[in-house]
């Protein structure tokens, strides 16, 4: 046997599981570390099951491969500087700092020299009367590390709400940001691979409910030729700014702005995203195929869209398939169902809006039954 | 953990390594039973590593999964009627017997009705010369069973040449098959439910090479509105004929006929077939997807085509990822490269066929470089 690369993945859950669905197509097994006996990924990938401090395991996954990603941004930054000394970790370790901390990754932001929501630090010196002045009132207080999928956050009305919440958190580090009155909200996934080839999907558009991503539609209904020209630039900048290599997402608002409207960065996710899932049916090229091949060294080229495309989460529950309807790809994660948890994801590819939407429509009955 | 329904897989090759990696999206797991510890579907599936012949090992396989399948055909009768008596298996049992002799499977397809090179079975007390009478000369002599990729069957000029080569195979059953003069080669690729639901691929017309598969194209360049319709007659003629449960292929002749072109029936793989394969990216279904459906008793729906599609297998080496056109999509096999074995595919997909030739031409060069 040709030895074939070998890449490891921090993390074992759907992003991982089609991380490796999409590398072994492409010549490429991957391992994956997970201390979750049932890690999704764990059924086409080899699984290191272990907690994420323990060394020897460590050490035993970073010698069984080549490269090492991950597939979720909260992993200990002390396990990944660990297994760094031993191969390498990409997207770098630079770029995981960044997005592992909300302040560094707005203050980034605006160093680059792109619009973010207004946000402080909220030092335990400061007062929740000078840092609601400051962003603005109503405004979001949210933990500055391991937030996600709108868990670690709450909005504040007032002082009073700001002083009652703030000391729920107890030593946490906090940051507040002002809301941002936006009109859609959207993603831009792009991958860069090591000799700084830049590529991108157009720009997708999300819809949330409960803090969880509910639907992606690609191409984004409210794109403008402005708004892909700043998804151009934003892509590029902050890629090339930290050495980006593998799939970046940064989540923005689309805002009013004179003569016409604009992009406001809401936060940044180094890795394969959930908006970008309907890649897999949509595009000659997914982007779990893009991560692999960045984060391998293989060549990356530019996507093409099949049509519309558009993804609906299953939350806490899946559809039969009978219940399905026809042209929409299922996939499911083989996770236990539980209120609120993502199970599986369907995508539909039409090449007219109309359909799109009257699919999502059809879609959307079927999912998230069971959430609270 | 909801149970989730388990497939087991007879054969651990890319066959099975592509249906394993259709099935988990399907929130099915796939279990393969392979002596080879290097089976290419270990990568995405439980891989039962033990011979056709271990009865303990058989028993374990069957009670670890649903229902069984296969990817090849030439798998030991006593082995599947061994599973049988534990696990479903589909297709059954009938339709592999059927798959399994040539001489069978011939006048399975005359007793339908259907066009077939004229053959004899070549018994021992026949004389070559009333063979080659019969069938007339040249002739193709072939085993009854266990051909594949050309293999076990040669070309016979006259009677003397069909004594020596009938003299080589010793006690092995022999057919004398006439060579039939044929315009292209194509493929139909159907698939039936369990509920009789019946949908196909328009046919798919292929090339092959030194007896190995080349290219395939669809829909075929050389498709009519006739031939499509005679398709549609063989595909559910012979499904429903034996009850059949999955994909199953039936390889054509296209032949020159009054007031058009007609089709001979080559021969039968109860199976998912090499010329399918452009399916994964061609088609809103690919085959193993369809596959896993049926025989886990999941809805059919009629496949949507995108656009053109060509799949060019990779044979006895693998191509550089940097050489592989703009596009194209390439599937690696995890097989060890040796002379004349298939190790991988690409797959063009295009919205018009000049294209689609162009691309072929380009690909074509870069495969089956080694082949003797």
């Amino acid at each position: 046997m040709t030895a074939r690369p070998v890449l490891g993945i921090l993390g074992g859950g759907q992003l991982a599981q089609m991380m490796a669905l999409a590398a072994i197509p492409l010549g490429i097994q991957c391992h994956v570390y997970d201390p979750d006996p049932v890690a999704p990924a764990r059924l086409c990938a080899i699984h290191h099951c272990a907690a994420y401090d323990d060394t020897a395991a460590l050490v035993r996954f970073a010698e069984a491969v080549d490269v090492i990603t991950y597939e979720f941004e909260n992993i200990p930054l002390s396990c990944v500087s660990f297994l760094n000394a031993h191969k390498p970790i990409m997207p770098g370790i630079s770029a995981l700092q960044v997005c592992q901390d909300r302040l560094t990754e707005k203050t980034f932001a605006r160093s680059l020299g792109f619009a973010t929501a207004p946000f402080v630090d909220l030092v335990p010196t400061l007062s929740s009367t000078d840092a609601l002045h400051a962003v603005g009132a109503p405004a979001i207080l949210k933990t500055r590390r391991m937030g996600y999928d709108g868990k670690g956050q709450q909005i504040v009305q007032n002082a009073e709400e700001l002083d009652r919440a703030r000391a729920t958190y107890g030593t946490l580090e906090l940051i507040l940001e002002g809301i941002v009155p936006f009109l859609h909200e959207v993603s831009i996934i792009s991958v860069r691979a090591p000799d700084g080839t830049t590529v991108r999907y157009p720009l997708i558009q999300n819809t949330h409910r409960h803090g969880i991503l509910r639907t992606s539609i690609a191409p984004a209904p409210c794109h403008t030729a402005a708004l892909e020209s700043l998804a151009d630039q934003i892509a590029s900048t902050v890629l090339d700014a930290v050495g980006y290599v593998g799939v970046l997402t940064v989540e923005c608002f689309v805002v009013a702005a004179p003569g016409g409207s604009t992009l406001v960065i809401n936060e940044f996710a180094p890795r394969v995203h959930n908006s970008g899932h309907w890649s897999i049916e949509g595009a000659t090229h997914s982007q779990f195929d893009y991560h692999v091949r960045a984060v391998m060294g293989l060549r990356i080229d530019p996507p093409e869209l099949r049509g519309w495309s558009a993804l609906c989460n299953l939350i806490g529950d899946e559809p039969a398939d009978n219940d399905i309807p026809v042209g929409v790809a299922v996939h499911r994660y083989h996770k236990t169902p539980r209120p609120g948890r993502k199970v599986g994801h369907l995508t539909i590819t039409t090449t007219d809006h109309a359909t799109l939407q009257h699919t999502i429509d059809a879609c959307s009955e079927l999912t998230g039954i069971r959430i609270p």
